[in-house]
């Protein structure tokens, strides 16, 4: 099943309950704003494709379960769920404009969101995979950018399945993600699904494995691209990000390819580097526990920003549904041209 | 108490064992040489200055209770516990040199070890916290390097302890240290206990944390230190050496100095580089759960380096009991004189 869609005859939206992954799979069915509002805030929808289809079926929720006067209010409790994916505010944008001509249309409005989600999957997989060289590839990720991230196929993940069905994945190397654990958890259940080879590896590991020349490609996804090409992605994305760079001198192999691979939705022209962008800070509970069980003495605090910024020098392409954006090389979103959809 | 030590009314062994902190402050008695290995493995001792009075007190130990005869195979089991830490294997050649001297004059042996560490722990921390300028000083660190580590005081968070008492201490950012979280369970109870303020991040939050500009400089530890200044420490220790090098462009305040503080007995002339030596690959089950709970589907695999080379290059010094080797500009532990003790 799709990991958040319509049910039509519920009247309301379904999604699989990814905080519950992978022991158990749970539907949850929310019928009113501040249902969607809880499920984004404790990731049980998450991924920034999804979040924006979130917000934009958040907004149809809205438009036929509350009274005109509540409805702005609503929508800003949409679009302040989480600050950092610029899609989840985009979605609720996109589908808000619907609301003059009623119910019916701001669904439909959240519908082709979704399906347009699911065509850009497949096309930034198929453009990413296509630069990936080579018939036997080990290939490095970071939290989820699979089918759960977004409402099929996914981002980065996408690639990883794309390379895979051409024959040409020989491992992947996902980074366990903590504090949440996306990849322990739901990147490993989306793996397995798949039928890929991969180990897990603690986050902490990422730039040993690259320098030690196990990795062909790091592929990540994106939560906001801003115009420069900083790339606000899962904290532990700059580190890869570094290692693809530095870990391996020329002497010992040389820098290896860093791709974030995200649809045109997550290029933000409003944001101009990654300086602006809203890095979204949780609880200290995530880090100081796993699955409630306490890690640090008792009076511990701790810092648990979800997010970090890779700048555009670092990362070696930008792969949407539409364009590369070969921003190591100084090309940046802003000056690259959107082709004819 | 100290983490380990001689307990003469016993005729053996006591340590603290690592594994039940912060929840319990359990003491084992070790009598035996398969007592001590099994101890070394599992970590309820560990920490490079401590792993060398461990060898050291084990060969005693052996010395004590076993047959001429199988005196030679115990010492080849306590060398073997754990190989990446030079200091294990240096305790225990050097209280076997004073093995045709009889039991005795090995457990002096293994005594004069432990007061030397304890004396090189000073001496390391003042030499570092000279080599630190300001008066609000924002310290990172990863895994445990404090008391706990070694015999008293540590090593690198010795040089936190002691930025303290000059009253620079502003705050310390210690790293989680995933798989086995001795930054969430034993440096931030040894933090708790020297009155510092301190806050924990997951491990893929350093590179940013140092990016943002939180961050005066980064200490760390380190088990083998090869004569050309390559440094094997904690995994995850090259990404932060990455980050303090990099992730702070010119324009946004430049490179963090990143510091290892390490006795002269981790540093081991007789390895050439980083790439003679030897990553342990510990258990999978380490990645794969927290606590015995299961954070992956079943059947997933992992990778589990415990350790990672860092080039000397992306040292900005060594710090030990008698010099600093200013690694990033060139010096080597191999060409840099050793004062007279």
């Amino acid at each position: 099943m799709r990991p958040i869609d319509w049910d039509e005859s519920a009247g309301a939206v379904r999604i699989l309950d990814q905080t519950a992954l992978p022991e158990a799979e749970n539907v949850l069915v929310l019928d009113s704003v501040d249902a969607m509002v809880a499920a984004i805030r404790r990731l049980a929808v998450r991924g920034a494709p999804a979040l924006g289809v979130a917000g934009a079926l958040g907004v149809a929720l809205a438009a036929r379960t509350l009274p005109a006067a509540e409805v702005p209010a609503a929508l800003a409790r949409l679009r302040a769920a989480r600050p950092t994916a610029v899609n989840l505010a985009r979605g609720v944008d996109l589908a808000a404009a619907a609301l003059p001509d009623g119910p019916d249309a701001v669904l439909a409005a959240a519908l082709r969101l979704r399906d347009a989600e699911v065509v850009a999957s497949t096309a930034m997989a198929e453009r990413a995979a296509a630069l990936l060289p080579g018939r036997s590839l080990r290939l490095m990720t970071i939290c989820n950018t699979g089918a759960l991230a977004a409402v099929e196929r996914g981002t980065a993940l996408a690639v990883v399945d794309q390379v895979r069905q051409e024959g040409r994945l020989e491992r992947v190397i996902a980074c366990e993600t903590r504090p949440l654990l996306q990849g322990a958890r739901l990147t490993a259940w989306e793996l397995q699904r798949m039928g890929a080879e991969f180990d897990l590896i603690v986050d902490a590991a990422g730039a040993s494995v690259i320098g030690r020349g196990l990795v062909d490609a790091v592929l990540v996804g994106a939560d906001r691209i801003a115009a420069n090409g900083d790339v606000a992605n899962k904290v532990g994305t700059l580190a890869l990000a570094l290692a693809a760079r530095y870990a391996r001198p020329p002497a010992r192999g040389g820098a290896v390819p860093c791709y974030v691979v995200a649809p045109e939705s997550t290029i933000d022209l409003g944001t101009p580097d990654g300086s602006a962008i809203e890095i979204e800070n949780r609880g200290a509970e995530e880090v100081l526990s796993v699955r409630g069980i306490p890690l640090a003495p008792a009076g511990t605090t701790a810092l648990n920003p979800a997010f970090d910024v890779t700048p555009a020098g670092l990362v070696t392409a930008i792969v949407t549904d539409r364009r590369v954006i070969w921003t190591a090389a100084g090309e940046r979103p802003r000056d690259v041209e959107l082709p004819d959809a």
